[in-house]
């Protein structure tokens, strides 16, 4: 099962390393992770996403909270929350196409941000599944570059 | 300087953590980090900002490209690239409040996607001096949660 995992730290190097230590050292992959400062600059917070046994992942998350520069580790799993991804994606595009791929990106309600002769590059912010579902209809066209910021999540 | 740096890597698992290692073994902290995947579910794509001497971030960028899982480095640093981040903010409100933060909100563009008695959500998405510019006038009302993704950037 997936698993949304919000965790508060203490602004130190080091904790990133440990974090993600902690996951690497059981054999399990971080699907995504997102960390950047809070309103205070000393404490930042970080989203991880992690695929695994919910027995394990529990385990992951008590060992977080042993940390000590952990404040707070809140899994979302089975609770109400927002979440949100952005995507930045340079799509290849021709003079042919570049109406047909305009009309895809309006329908998502993205946002292009740049376009040059053969490319268009557009924002998308949405849940994972809707910028899943922009990347498959672009990728026809050929996917140039692309950026995700992985899903970020805040409590109902 | 502050160093926007993009990192393509090999999905594995123990890649995330040796790379923050890489800037915590030098004490650098990393000021903002998201991963998540490509279209080819085997590599990952990482965004890292981080502050230091530009000779230091130079070495590290090194190290990063010698690194058996990273496939590409690259360093924004004078470049010509299209940044966005995205955040979630939860900020009290009360009945008297709520529609002077509704307009400020408007006024940037963001998104309401949650609301009751005592708060709204919103959802922003622009440059970091855009989103700390709303935060800014949203933190007199009080913020009561706050998740951003970092930075993202993509050459121009």
């Amino acid at each position: 099962m997936k698993h949304t995992i919000s965790v508060l730290v203490e602004n130190k190097f080091g904790v990133l390393a440990r974090i993600a230590g902690l996951f690497s050292g059981r054999g399990y992959n971080i699907d995504s992770l997102s960390v950047a400062e809070t309103m205070d600059p000393s404490v930042s917070q970080m989203t991880i996403v992690a695929q695994g046994e919910d027995r394990i992942i529990e385990q992951i998350t008590k060992q977080l909270n042993k940390l000590v520069d952990v404040i707070k580790v809140q899994d979302y799993a089975g609770e109400e929350y927002i979440e949100r991804e952005l995507v930045l994606v340079k799509t290849h595009t021709t003079s042919e196409t570049r109406a047909e791929v305009m009309q895809i990106v309006g329908i998502f309600r993205g946002k292009i941000v740049d376009v040059d002769r053969a490319s268009v590059t557009v924002e998308l912010t949405g849940t994972e599944d809707k910028i899943d579902a922009l990347l498959n209809l672009l990728k026809p066209f050929g996917i140039r570059e692309l950026v995700r910021t992985g899903k970020i999540a805040i409590a109902r």
